[in-house]
């Protein structure tokens, strides 16, 4: 390949390190940022740099930017904090939340391996909402949702987790196969997703 | 949709506004670089930030870093500048100029849109490359190469840019059609199979 000026390189080969972006790709995107505005790239840098002051909440794992260490559901005194639904990531947790019908809280477990052993970061994850259920709601909390995706990968997931934290939920539940079986949660609309909700079982 | 901290609102709506980049892509990628070591993001800021010093070649439009107007192509003694190549866009120039068979050099007219109207800025670079042939050329180049994609598409930007151009090359050209290597005949259409009749050498 031709050899592109440094700087052009650079951004090449970090936007080619994107999840679902090819070297092709990365390439295009880099000659469609130059030829933006340079105001347009000094906002887009900064709003990139400012991704750095952004938290991780220390009882969900989804992002946050409070003061303290909890996320803005896991601070609401509204939400039952002993009735917590599992997700894979970040983009289901939002999907979830608007629905607007849950009222419990989160646990961000990341994506489950197909090996089906955890990455050492998720039973870390795993270790800090078990010492949870054991010091802040006696050692069970009141139901644990499994919400996977309807499909053979989140059913796998669902049945590596339900092994792990089968003890320690007076009710597990797993989300109402209201939702086509095949789909995905984050491409579900709100109405299947709240009847999904309101039909676990 | 669920509010999310501003400073990751702002990299969604800024990742959304790229070229082949979905909505959803664009959270998603939010939330992998939230996930990477803020030396990470520090680093591709900076390298977003850097590409604001980037200049475009004043005679093919190209990107370069040299001290003067000029690329490294445009201001190479041993490129023949009565050669010209007209593509589209740099990574068309970098794929003939990986090939190393070209000696001339090149002229980026952008994307020719499909309603046949050239912008405005599209017509301002077109006028520069006529002023340089007038003024440098005598008033024709040796040749130019209308190097299209070889689709309807090209076929018609290239007819475009040839009413433009006709008056200003002793000869005008375009890429060769054929059987591209490594392809094979059986799966050629009828189209590249004729042209490779045509042309056969």
């Amino acid at each position: 390949m031709m050899k592109l000026p440094e700087p052009v390189q650079k951004v090449v080969d970090a936007l080619a390190e994107l999840p679902s972006i090819g070297p092709r790709q990365a390439v295009r995107l880099a000659f469609y940022l130059i030829g933006r505005p340079k105001e347009d790239l000094r906002v887009l840098a900064q709003s990139i740099d400012a991704l750095r002051a952004i938290k991780i909440c220390e009882r969900c794992f989804f992002i946050h930017q409070n003061a303290g260490a909890l996320c803005d559901v896991c601070m609401n005194p509204a939400r039952n904090q002993r009735v917590i639904m599992v997700v894979e990531k970040e983009t289901d947790y939002l999907s979830l939340e608007n629905t607007k019908k849950f009222t419990g809280r989160y646990f961000i477990v990341g994506p489950v391996p197909k090996t089906g052993f955890l990455e050492a970061w998720q039973k870390t994850r795993l270790l800090s909402l078990k010492k949870y259920i054991a010091d802040e709601l006696g050692g069970a909390a009141d139901e644990i949702i499994l919400g996977f995706n309807p499909t053979t990968l989140g059913d796998f997931q669902a049945s590596l987790l339900l092994k792990e934290l089968a003890p320690l939920g007076k009710k597990i539940s797993r989300l109402g196969r209201g939702l086509p079986t095949g789909g995905e949660i984050e491409f579900a609309d709100d109405e299947t997703l709240g009847s999904a909700l309101d039909r676990r079982n």
